[in-house]
């Protein structure tokens, strides 16, 4: 009795020492490749200075102790070996005791998931607030910072969550999607404009106005159950003003300082340029994003480790596929190539693309892998391509065709991927959280919007729509980028109108979103589109024909942007067309000869698989 | 005497037999790397076919005869060995003898010559029948098919000579030239728009109508003299409609035949997209640049030998320095690259690039040496940066100032050099004999003009100017590029105005032409301009700094592209100026403070040796 009573003394003193402590990361496990583990340790109302440190646990090794000038801090360095079996690590700091979780691996090592996504993907993008709310009564969470909860503000928070896109997984499986980017799920504890997510307050918490981290696990187990991929967005560039690690840094080094607030001036050319000089690239690469988000200090080695630990742990706690990093141009480059080897090793088959808002492609291709000998060679796989956006879909379907005009642009930012290592793996997209919606970019003509979804859904690259699109929802970033965030109509109870639904679909939104939902869906099952190569004719008089090709399949893209329709001689396309007389139209299904000529509807993109 | 008489009789047999031969190249020299000449020999009225050829003469060996479908040619394979000496060689075909000279090189072997133009270069292009007339004499030459002669025609000869460019030789000099690019001076004997050059009938013959060889050759010396170089201009590519060899071919594979007419379809992409047609890419390198100029099929052994040492001999012959390559792209790619280096194997300082009328630095790049790992490597030293002025110096005089317009696109165009392997050999410009004149282009506002004049002659690169620019010379290629192909007035004798001479300037004139001729004199003797490094500031508010610096000078530029002046804080730029606390503006002279900040004129380019 006296032993259960001491037992239960102990447990409670553990207990109550943890409570009084922060661990990140919060966990680990054995047989991780990256098994030198920095545990930084944060007691808030504790003098950590003068304290030891003990660990007692078979195969974990506590190899040297870090400390700060803020006493509240220590980093333990913990090796655990080959041999340390799954269980939870008590560590002994001064005469607390503190508990550690040392898991067992998902299954495979690495292996068996984090897929990555893949050109036979279709990526949905969807800001978690603003798409469904599957569970009201984590709308507001007492003691976080923002309570706002309007939905009639696009600057406040709607209620969206996990719970209501794993509500909506049929309806995208149906639509065609195969995988999900949400914006950040990470707590953002900030006190406004904390729809969009990028302010992280703590890199271990899943944000609890989604649902935390049971909803997200749920989701993505839900999701691969489906045989869906989830990509999560990571931000390494900065964090949210009330990051704990902001609000109570361990010493100066953590974060980027500046005599005044100093913003990033955001050029990207500053990283490359060979002319460049050191003030700007020292401003684009150590400003500050916004005045809310502190840029941390990459050339820290301890934040260099607290960043990657987190995106392995992420990976293996809730079965991360794909990995999104926000304003890739402003982070310590030679520190991101760690953070990606470090993923890339021990998950081998993950995919990595970051965020290249930028002008040029050579701009975007410095940024990921490329075919430049130059000094500095980046290892991340892909890019958002705006490239294909700025200089190609969009001048395609609204600039006038001219020699370097309209879909000449798109044709000639293409010709020149042979810059890239892979361009098949560069993400495209018609619009994200950060643009304007595309069916507003093209005044709400559905002929442009569908050409431009036929090129998203075959053209090279890995496409990613933004939640909405297949519903033709518009919005632009005047006054403010919360307009191109409006809710998904449907996913709250009681919303008027359910666009989830054909039903409440108008007929024109209800076109859109079949014509949408038959090529992803024929997408999904063609080896050309999914696996293929591209081979493009350069274009003349607004008509732009690529090919989709491989062993076994060929679909011709044929598209016309004239406001008129068009006849064309097939003949020049008789390297590819040779052994084929007609085309299957993929969305109507009618057969169309190509023996001579081909009709192309005003601004279409008619897509064929040719017999 | 009978001797006597039996030998005159041989001398005069060999001269008639002679005047039936043509020999191409010409002539040839002992001592060169290139020493297997391939004789073309073409006798209009002979058969060939079964005749014997033998060469009698020590060091030279015919090592083989070639034969083709047409009776009038033969290829003579000779090797000439170290032990040849200078003299004629005889060669015997059938029962002719034919003479073909063998000089001695001119001194240094190809090292004493052939210097290459480089960044301390200012090259001065100039269309030889537009620049001045030195020789009326021959401005109709009897026997060519162009007879015309009409100054009031753009089409039209207008007389302009060698001898005129000759006679300017000291008014060039002084405005601070170092080098004169001529447009073609190969014969044009075409019936009609022989003003450009570019239709060559006859490659080794200087057209007579603008002085033939000895005045080539005499300008050449006398810029020598002067410490001036000469830029050949080089058309591989393709040749006039009434070239010997196209009128009669030697067989049917010398030139690109098609079943009717195809023009090239001017597509640059469709040589180095990976994903590019076959059919694009062979009308692309394939189809004629005009109807009057067949194109070279340049994958024929002999055409590559006959168009080889018709670049060596041009050099050795004229004593060129460097050489400018005509539609580069449009020529068969490896075959340019063994034309250059036989040309850089036999003069290792040689300067060469070539014309690259394209849309985007990826483009332009792919052409010359890069630092793309490829499986392509040009090994082309440089371009006409045709990106620094579509993409920089016309936009930032042109549009407005914006994130990625105005002075922003000089400033991204240049960061993107990284994918160049020197930079600084590129030719950079502000207009052409094919393009609007810049003061055309700026709405003839001479802020704006000497801006950019400012920017050519202070950027990186070698600049190049087009005749008459220092006189404000105007034109834009509406209705036809022969308005930008105006004569230099003067440049005739009676001409009413004689702006070579400062009285024959207007008092707008005189002040252009003295800033343009300030600034390339102080560059001609500036290290930081000619071998100096650049570093550039991202521009804001319409304002572009840019400093260019060795060890010994740094010279600061700094551009305002707004129609206000502006004071800038100087302290931005402290990592350049930290030494300095003032510069002397080069053009006025006078000593400009820059302790905190410096005040720009509207619309100016200010251009500071720092103190």
């Amino acid at each position: 009795m006296k032993r259960i009573i001491l037992s239960l003394c102990v447990l409670l003193m553990v207990q109550l020492a943890h409570a009084q402590y922060e661990l990140y990361p919060a966990n680990w496990w054995v047989h991780m490749k990256w098994n030198k583990v920095q545990v930084l340790v944060r007691a808030a109302g504790k003098d950590l200075k003068n304290q030891t440190a003990a660990v007692q646990y078979p195969g974990v090794k506590l190899e040297k102790i870090s400390r700060f000038q803020n006493p509240h801090y220590l980093v333990l360095h913990l090796a655990i070996g080959p041999e340390a079996r799954p269980g939870v690590v008590t560590i002994r700091i001064g005469t607390d005791l503190v508990q550690w979780p040392l898991g067992s691996r998902r299954p495979g090592n690495g292996t068996a998931f984090a897929n990555g996504a893949t050109a036979a993907d279709l990526m949905y993008l969807i800001m978690p607030d603003r798409f469904s709310n599957g569970d009201p009564s984590n709308d507001r969470v007492p003691g976080m910072r923002d309570q706002s909860l309007n939905r009639d503000s696009v600057f406040e928070r709607h209620g969206g969550d996990l719970k209501g896109v794993e509500a909506h997984l049929d309806y995208l499986k149906d639509l065609g999607v195969t995988a999900i980017w949400l914006n950040p799920v990470i707590e953002n504890d900030m006190p406004n404009r904390t729809e969009h997510g990028y302010a992280f307050t703590n890199h271990y918490k899943i944000d609890p106005r989604i649902g935390g981290a049971a909803a997200y696990k749920k989701l993505i187990d839900a999701m691969h159950t489906k045989g869906m991929k989830m990509i999560q967005d990571a931000v390494y560039n900065h964090t949210g003003l009330e990051h704990v690690l902001f609000r109570d840094q361990p010493d100066s080094s953590w974060f980027h300082r500046w005599p005044k607030f100093t913003q990033t001036n955001y050029k990207d050319q500053a990283v490359f340029d060979p002319y460049g000089s050191k003030v700007d690239r020292k401003i684009m690469e150590d400003g500050w994003f916004v005045p809310s988000m502190p840029d941390w200090d990459q050339s820290n080695p301890f934040v260099q480790t607290f960043l990657i630990q987190h995106a392995l742990w992420s990976v293996e706690e809730f079965g991360i596929d794909g990995w999104r990093i926000d304003t890739y141009a402003y982070n310590d480059l030679p520190f991101m190539n760690r953070c990606n080897q470090a993923l890339y090793d021990e998950y081998p088959r993950i995919s990595i693309f970051g965020e290249t808002w930028v002008h040029g492609v050579p701009n975007q291709s410095y940024f990921c892998q490329n075919n430049y000998s130059i000094p500095f060679k980046s290892n991340l796989q892909a890019t958002t391509d705006f490239q294909t956006l700025f200089y190609g879909i969009i001048p395609a379907v609204t600039q006038p065709f001219g020699w370097t005009e309209g879909v000449n642009k798109l044709y000639t930012t293409l010709a020149q991927d042979f810059v890239y290592k892979d361009p098949m793996r560069q993400v495209i997209f018609l619009d994200n959280h950060d643009l304007a919606r595309f069916y507003s970019v093209v005044n709400e003509d559905t002929a442009k919007y569908k050409l431009a979804f036929a090129w998203l859904l075959t053209g090279r690259g890995i496409p990613q729509m933004y939640y909405g699109s297949e519903i033709l929802m518009k919005g632009t970033t005047w006054p403010n980028d919360g307009y191109v965030r409006l809710d998904f109509p449907g996913g709250w109870k009681g919303d008027a109108q359910d666009k989830f639904t054909a039903s409440g679909r108008t007929e024109k939104e209800n076109a859109v979103f079949s014509y949408i939902r038959t090529l992803a869906n024929y997408r999904k099952r063609s080896p050309a589109l999914t696996s293929g190569k591209l081979l493009q004719f350069a274009p003349y008089d607004g008509i732009y024909i690529y090919f989709r090709y491989n062993t076994t399949q060929t679909i011709m893209c044929a598209m016309n942007t004239n406001s008129k329709p068009v006849t064309i001689a097939t003949d020049r396309f008789r390297e590819v067309l040779q052994k084929f007389t007609a085309g299957i139209d993929v969305v109507s299904g009618s057969r169309i000869s190509l023996k001579d000529s081909l009709t192309l509807n005003p601004m279409s993109n008619r897509v064929l698989e040719l017999k």
